[in-house]
C-alpha cells in the first residue's frame, strides 16, 4: 500500500501510515507492528533505524505480525516520509510550546477517520524511546496527539504508544454493541417456562413447609420471582433448575419419610 | 487499597483491580503494572505467577512502576483473588459458550465507572499468556470483555491487553476535550490585526502588479484572506507574517530599482 498512489485505492482499505522516527530497539519495532496489525493497520514505516534495517529482533517481537514488519519502508528523515501523505500527526507525551491543535487519541482518531473517507493519506508520527519527537518533527505534522494520562507516570512505552492509537483507530470504523447478552448454544426462555420454574419451585416451598409465617409469603415470592425473571435464563437453563427443585424436594421426601 | 474496606473508601479513590491468572513470564507482569500505572491505576493482583513472586523481572520491566509491583498480592487460586469484590470481568479473545453479557472494552469501562461509583469493588481477570482463562475462570465472573480486533491477528500480548482496559477506564473518568487549539506562549490575534495584515499584503501585490488582469484580482484576494481567516493567526505571527511581506516588498524594490 505504501507504493501506491491514495487517490486510485478505494477508502476502504485505507488505513493510517505509522511512522516510526529513529526508532532505537527492534523489539519496539516489532511490538509496534503486533498493536498495528492487532488492529487493522499494515503500512510501516521507518526513519532511519538505529540499529539498521532489517533487524531480525523486529521480526521476532512481532509474534507473527513479520508481514508488517517485511513490508516496512524505511526512509532518511521526517520530511521524505510524510512527503506523499495529507495529513500528519505528531504524537508527544509533554505540550510544546507551538501554535497547533492537540488531539485526544479518541478526537484524532475521528479526524483521521474523516480523512481517509475522502481518500486522504494520513500519517502518525511516533518518536525516539528516549526523547521523542524533536520540534522539528513536531513543526511538520497538522496536529498533535497527547493521551491524557497518568500526568504523575504517563510514559507509554513505544508499542503500546501505537497500540492506543491504532485502537482508537479502530474503534472509529467497529460498530460491535458496548454489550451483547449471549446464549451460546441455547435459546431464550420463553415466559412461561420461567413462570413454570417459580411455580414448580413456590409449590415445593409451601410443600417443605418454608415460610414461618404466612405474612412472609407474598414479598418472599415476589423476591424469588425477580431473581429468575431477571436471569434472562434460557430454554436449557430453567430445565436444569426444574430438575434441581425436584431432586432437591425428592432427597427431603427422602429424607423425612 | 487491596487490604482495605472497601465500603468506607471514598469512591474518588477506587480504581478496578487488575488479577494476573497463572502469568507466566515476569517482563508481562512488568508491563502490565506500567500499563496499569499510566491509566492512574494500581492494584495489581496476581494468582500462581509461574515463576514464584517477587520477581526481579517483573520489577525491571515496569519501568518505574515498581510501587505496583512492590504491593502486588499473591492468591492461590483465581476464586480467593475475587471473594472480596462485588463485581468482576474476564477478558478473553474467543467466543465462549457461556451464557453471559460480552461487553467491549468501551462498555465494560463504562459498567465499572458505574460500579465503582456506587463504592462497588471490581476485578478484571485476565488468563495465561499461552491459553488464557479456563473456562473455569470465566464462569466466576459476570461480564465477558473481548476486544473486536482483527480476526485475522487478535492476540495481545499481556501488557497490551491490560494497557487497553485500563486506558478504556481512565477514559471514563477524563474530561479533556477531543481536540484544543493550543496558542503556546501566544494571544490569539485580533481580526483588526489579521484584516491589517490582509490589506497590507494586497496593497504590496498591488504596488508588484501580481494580477495579471484585473478580473483576477476579486476572486485571488478572496482565496488569500480565506487562508489568513482560518489559519486562526496569533498575534505574534501576525507580525511575523507582515515582516516577511515588508522584507519581500523592500527586496523587490531593491531589485527593481
Amino acid at each position: 500500500m505504501s507504493s501506491s498512489n491514495s487517490s486510485t485505492v478505494p477508502h476502504l482499505e485505507l488505513t493510517p501510515a505509522i511512522i516510526l522516527v529513529e526508532p532505537q530497539l527492534g523489539e519496539n519495532i516489532g511490538a509496534a507492528a503486533r498493536a498495528m496489525l492487532n488492529c487493522g493497520l499494515t503500512e510501516l514505516r521507518l526513519v532511519r533505524p538505529r540499529d539498521g534495517w532489517p533487524n531480525p529482533k523486529a521480526v521476532s517481537a512481532s509474534a507473527g505480525a513479520d508481514s508488517v514488519v517485511e513490508k516496512a519502508q524505511v526512509y532518511r528523515n521526517t520530511r521524505e516520509s510524510i512527503a506523499d501523505l495529507h495529513l500528519v500527526f505528531a504524537t508527544t507525551a509533554r505540550a510544546r510550546d507551538m501554535v497547533k491543535p492537540v488531539y485526544t487519541p479518541t478526537g484524532a482518531a475521528k479526524e483521521i477517520r474523516q480523512a481517509i473517507q475522502k481518500n486522504h493519506k494520513v500519517g502518525i508520527l511516533f518518536g525516539r524511546e528516549r526523547s521523542g519527537l524533536t520540534n522539528h518533527d513536531v513543526m511538520q505534522a497538522q496536529g498533535i496527539i497527547t493521551a491524557p494520562l497518568n500526568p504523575a507516570y504517563s510514559s507509554l512505552n513505544l508499542g503500546q504508544s501505537v497500540l492506543l492509537i491504532a485502537w482508537e483507530f479502530l474503534k472509529t470504523g467497529d460498530n460491535t454493541p458496548e454489550v451483547e447478552e449471549v446464549l451460546g448454544d441455547g435459546q431464550l426462555a420463553r415466559q412461561a417456562q420461567v413462570q413454570g420454574l417459580i411455580e414448580h419451585l413456590n409449590e415445593e416451598l409451601d410443600v417443605a413447609s418454608f415460610y414461618r409465617s404466612p405474612d412472609q409469603r407474598p414479598a418472599m415470592q415476589q423476591n424469588l420471582h425477580n431473581i429468575f425473571s431477571r436471569a434472562r435464563l434460557t430454554e436449557q437453563e430453567t430445565k436444569t433448575l426444574r430438575g434441581v427443585v425436584a431432586r432437591l424436594a425428592a432427597l427431603r421426601r427422602k429424607i423425612s419419610s
